[in-house]
């Protein structure tokens, strides 16, 4: 067991493909001081992601790196690696990155790549996790925040959070409750890493210094409103 | 898409294998009037189970039909049809029943038979889902009831409900809030199936005239002090 403490001010590169709502959400976390990072890179594969709109908006280094522009995904790894390094980033953040990241990435940041997952991992693994979970009828649905290992959707996780599945919901219903939750723990998972209160143990993350009833609150999202 | 509307005062058949502490929390809904229900009987596998005291206490009829009696399983499911029947029962309740139904019983009591299981399907089917999820390292964990269909725990769901995994839970610690947890989701499945509230429709479980919010309150179990 070891823990991973970050220096003061965590530099961390978020990678995306999409719109960026996730990237969005952990900006203003960083703006009301609920994460003490600094975004020192935002790094897409599609230049036509809104996402890097977001980040230029807001003052952060944007990259491009088209996946289609290298013949084995390990050059495109090594391009990834060489950029978040020359930022010095010290926390890889999956935010909608489209890409499986491959062990050039996480040997180049071992234990500092984390991603978020629209399901209760693992349950739904693999694309479009809000869709599987819809079709299969459950009534829990939710998203994981985790670290990432060589296996898709697999690596210890950091917290997770359970919305409930409405009788009159269509899947983007669905889809945009889970989308408001991500946006709560993504931010939250992240100001624990760069915070130095994750420790990783096997399968387990433990979570130091951290009340336990405050913890359940973020995972068990409470919704009055069915917001 | 059809109803499941039973008689006023829905006859019930209960199958268990061990202590059934689900059996008593379904008696003491029935005694408080939150199940329009009679238990018509107890079964169990097993001679030795306590919720056999359990039902005898509540001068409910038991009969044990032990499987090992029986060469082939679907002797032994014929035999558990044969009483369910002479007991009018209408609906079959599976409470920590230990051995698999078979093709006998879902087509003598097609979509009147329901299970729990501890985990938040479709995630740890099978055998201990509790101590698949705590190894696994989960932060939410919980329990579902279903429909009982021909594959294990795979049914179309009715309610589900989340726990959180504490940083301090042992493996027993985890069972027992899952356990508090069932006791609680399970006799208010009942009460929905009996009183004519839920229509299957494919592998979704629409549940008719009950508010939303209720119901999501109802999945994502407060713990003020994790209780």
């Amino acid at each position: 067991m070891w823990s991973l403490k970050l220096s003061d001010m965590t530099k961390i590169g978020v990678l995306i493909s999409g719109s960026g709502s996730n990237l969005q959400s952990i900006i203003e976390a960083i703006k009301v001081g609920e994460i003490g990072a600094e975004i020192a890179v935002v790094i897409s594969n599609d230049e036509t992601a809104y996402g890097l709109t977001r980040a230029t908006d807001n003052g952060i280094p944007v990259k491009v790196i088209k996946h289609g522009d290298y013949a084995e995904r390990q050059e495109f790894d090594k391009e990834l690696v060489r950029v978040l390094r020359e930022c010095e980033v010290e926390l890889v953040v999956l935010a909608g990155f489209m890409r499986v990241v491959g062990t050039v990435l996480l040997e180049a940041f071992p234990d500092r790549v984390i991603n978020i997952h629209p399901a209760i991992l693992p349950a739904f693994p693999g694309t479009d996790g809000q869709a599987q979970a819809f079709v299969y009828g459950v009534k829990l649905a939710g998203c994981t925040v985790h670290f990432v290992d060589e296996k898709i959707d697999h690596g210890p996780i950091i917290i997770q959070a359970a919305v409930p599945v409405l009788s009159g919901d269509s899947e983007s219903d669905l889809k945009a409750r889970i989308l408001r939750c991500e946006h709560k723990i993504f931010p939250y998972a992240i100001a624990l890493y760069c915070s130095g209160k994750l420790h990783i143990d096997g399968r387990r993350v433990i979570i130091d210094g951290v009340d336990d009833v405050l913890l359940a609150q973020q995972s068990l999202i409470s919704c009055p409103g069915l917001n």
